[in-house]
């Protein structure tokens, strides 16, 4: 069979071993060497320039539900955990009645034994599932519906896992992480307001610019020409100049080349705007547009 | 009609203009917002996700012969120049009897009143068509035949353009350039040399690989997989692990983060090693492959 190999950033250095495995099988293996941000990402494009029969996507759940014309397997990356750090949480977590647990897929399959350590300490734990999320308590970097699902019934957020990107957009301002790269406990309160503060910033920023960029992104996971359409002739109708930009992997150097972009209304990954250094822009996500919009009306009107 | 635009990164700044003329006309426009490197570079992928019924592509001339999956009208980008610096270049040209004359695409159209200006020298002006021009006397970056084809009838080469990317492949070491942007005359023997000082250190440099990646990219004018399969074979033959790495567009940090080839063997665009700085690693052509598996092979019959 010709398989076209996927792997995340972060498992690409583990990328070879799975290939050859699969070549001892009797297999053709190609490895797509594009970058691969999320399970929205599949390398679909890849796959039918080799005609490659299957992608084996690495590291992530089911996550798009479009027709594919090519069959995706996805194989997820469990990684195993110490647990015994958790017991450094209970300091922490004094007074507090119940919690909203989350962490990411490659963690998902420790949560009942990370939330068995939690209650322990006498606490309720809450688990719920995203909307894109394939298990109860798991984060996509676009959807945080673990979290948001429990809203009002817990006294804060435990994050189980390492790195910012998937705690950052958390609703709660409370979030306490237990990393189990370095063993440590952490409350994450001060990153998240600054990440909703930097937010809110891009939002004002928009609202002088005078042209648009629509930012829309082949990645079959992530396509949506529909609301970049609206988008554009919501701000149109607005006076705003607003252009619609196309590609698969939005690349702020090209984007940068157009020169004349005031501001951006990102229709791809909402995690985009993490970016927006390199855009040297604001960048508002579609779900803001409707925001963005009002503040526009409302500054008119005045 | 739905339209998508698709400008090279120089032409970028000059996009929305063509794409307000357009709308005016009553066409729904997107822009490609995707890098573009040339006419191997077509946005196949982003005109299919959002289903347009005509890719127009600036700024460079026919070149891709493969059957398309969607329509593709090229839009040239003729610049307009002075020519009088011209004359500068007397000097520089005493004692010469024939040169081979190439521009790039967007010069070409100049090209008869150049041939003019040097025979005026009484110099002998030879052009030539390479296989992927259009035009006598066009370079390409992958092709440098308006100047091979009339090797051993000239004493050098006049270049007329900008930018060192299209000269530094030329074969002959003799190099004039004239440039309409600077109106400066210059040699750029210097640069050719150490250009092909380099190419030569990474076959060396590939020669200790243990471990290939064998890049191919789905862009439709530089798709390779046969090129690339045979490549991994033979390398293979010789006891050297070698793998597909498939990319529209080949990412340094992505292939980085596969972090431990040892060499590349480059099936897509040959101009890529360019930027081996960025990739760390020393990158062959698939052109050069004869050369580095012979090296192979004498080493190991030493």
């Amino acid at each position: 069979m010709r398989i076209l190999l996927q792997f995340p950033e972060g498992l690409k250095q583990n990328a070879i071993e799975y290939a050859k495995e699969l070549e001892r099988k009797g297999h053709a293996i190609s490895l797509s060497a594009s970058p691969c941000f999320g399970a929205c990402d599949l390398a679909i494009d890849e796959a039918l320039a080799i005609k490659a029969d299957k992608i084996i996507h690495y590291g992530h759940a089911e996550f798009v539900n479009a027709k594919l014309p090519v069959k995706v397997e996805y194989q997820e990356y469990p990684i195993a955990a110490d647990l015994a750090f958790i017991a450094k949480a209970k300091k922490e977590l004094k007074g507090i009645k119940a919690v909203a647990l989350a962490t990411t897929v490659q963690y998902v399959q420790l949560l009942p034994k990370v939330k068995k350590s939690l209650e322990k300490f006498g606490i309720k734990i809450r688990l719920a599932k995203g909307h894109f999320a394939k298990y109860e308590g798991q984060l996509l970097g676009c959807d945080t519906g673990a979290i948001a699902n429990v809203k009002g019934k817990v006294d804060c957020v435990v994050y189980f896992g390492a790195g910012m990107f998937h705690p950052l957009a958390i609703e709660t301002e409370k979030v306490l992480v237990l990393n189990p790269v370095t063993k440590t406990v952490y409350w994450i309160t001060e990153e998240i307001m600054r990440f909703r503060r930097r937010r809110r910033a891009m939002l004002i920023g928009a609202l002088e610019a005078k042209r648009f960029g629509i930012l829309v992104s082949t990645k079959i996971g992530q396509l949506n020409l529909t609301g970049a359409l609206r988008a554009r002739d919501e701000l149109r109708k607005r006076g705003r100049e607003a252009h619609i930009l196309v590609a698969n992997y939005v690349d702020s150097t090209a984007i940068k080349n157009f020169n004349s972009f005031d501001a951006f209304v990102n229709t791809a990954c909402p995690r985009l705007g993490d970016d927006y250094e390199l855009f040297e822009k604001p960048i508002v996500n579609l779900a803001e547009l409707g925001e963005l919009l009002n503040l526009i009306d409302s500054v008119k009107n005045k």
